[in-house]
């Protein structure tokens, strides 16, 4: 394979540079396989000793289709460009979605998720939303990002399907949000109010951070608050999971 | 602190020591102080710098009432027995609960995961189990360890609350419970049977593993199928958000 090629994965696993560069990527057959389902697969990279295989195979076929070029690793690369124990044989370089306000104002039900931290959550709430049917996601601009490779792999090529609005200022998305006549829910610990899942297509759904819940400034922009009852002894519950229990009752 | 102490917590990182002692550890100060309100705790490692701060000195005066021996520990000791990046600062070593079949025989209902692979995954639905006040579990002879130390930190000390049993062959285990007059629910996708969490108190709720779902043979045993309903386009929903969903209907 090209080595700009590889540097460029290498360079991708930083922050930074997908930024710089708007483009992240994904590993393993089922993400690459449904990247190939969108517009803005970058190119292929093959661990070339399993290029015959047949999910390679008609990977290659379906890139060749599409014009996407594939190119082909060697067992030192791999070495190089995994980021688990396992390299799944086949990686996509993937151009990142610009996703504006607007893309948003869709009157469907969006999720916000106040600094949210752990990258393998973020991408199971995203795994989750989609399975519902959300697509409409805002993150507070001190969280995790979501083209991070462990988010990525988490959310199961759910990535593809949801827009995801990350880099602006929290409070002035939501003042921005309830001039659109949005109504806006927190979901925060022992509040009065148990989750019904009854709401208005325009609403907005806030998640705070496992460690601290919802930050007081985001807590008062809310029309109401909710929380989830338990029977049990536990102190709180997993942020996936209670977004996973929201969302289930819509 | 003692040589024996060390090397001890240093060997319950390993399954076979584990059951060999029946012994476990948990780390960081909310688990510990769980563990105190138990009497299964057989002694208290702290790292010895910390040892005037106040919420590690209220365990401190705690453990002295239960007599339970504290031991301190430096900064080469942390380095050897810390199992994430930071130490918590503190652990606890915990005697392993003997469950048997009838202790789950209390008239409520059962979880039953068939072979968990994820030690997270695992330790998110214990907390999860326990926040609905579900506290008999089962897993399949091949599940992963419920006492190794990311399961046990994912819990977030509802390990304490749960009764496991995790040895015996499932299929066995099984049998017995239709004997019971216990009712047995599976969780499969794509079942037609959309879940409304009505089940008679003596039932037994099983999911399979994140990657193949409920092998066959367990399957045959439920006198009910059932899938968790979405509209989006993800593939499946993760296990820990699944379970979650499932019990927040019950």
């Amino acid at each position: 394979m090209q080595s700009k090629t590889l540097k460029q994965i290498k360079n991708l696993q930083q922050k930074k540079y997908r930024y710089e560069f708007r483009e992240f990527f994904v590993e393993g057959i089922k993400s690459v396989k449904e990247a190939l389902a969108f517009p803005n697969v970058l190119s292929i990279v093959i661990e070339g000793s399993r290029r015959d295989e047949k999910e390679f195979a008609e990977i290659i076929k379906t890139a060749e289709k599409k014009n996407v070029p594939v190119e082909f690793c060697g067992r030192r690369e791999v070495e190089y460009l995994k980021t688990t124990e396992s390299f799944p044989g086949i990686m996509a370089i993937i151009e990142m979605p610009e996703v504006v306000f607007e893309d948003l104002m869709d009157e469907r039900p969006i999720i916000c998720l106040d600094e949210i931290k752990d990258p393998g959550n973020l991408g199971t709430i995203i795994r989750t939303a989609d399975w519902f049917g959300i697509h409409n996601i805002i993150l507070s601009e001190d969280s995790v990002d979501p083209y991070n490779e462990k988010t990525v792999r988490s959310t199961m090529g759910s990535i593809f399907r949801v827009k995801i609005l990350n880099k602006y200022k929290l409070s002035a998305v939501l003042e921005k949000i309830k001039k659109e006549d949005y109504k806006i829910f927190a979901f925060k610990a022992n509040s009065e109010n148990e989750w019904d899942g009854k709401i208005p297509p325009k609403s907005v759904l806030i998640f705070g951070s496992e460690s601290h819940g919802i930050r007081a400034e985001y807590v008062d922009f809310a029309d109401k608050l909710y929380s989830i009852k338990g029977k049990g002894s536990a102190e709180s519950l997993n942020l996936a999971v209670s977004v996973g229990i929201v969302l289930s009752k819509l």
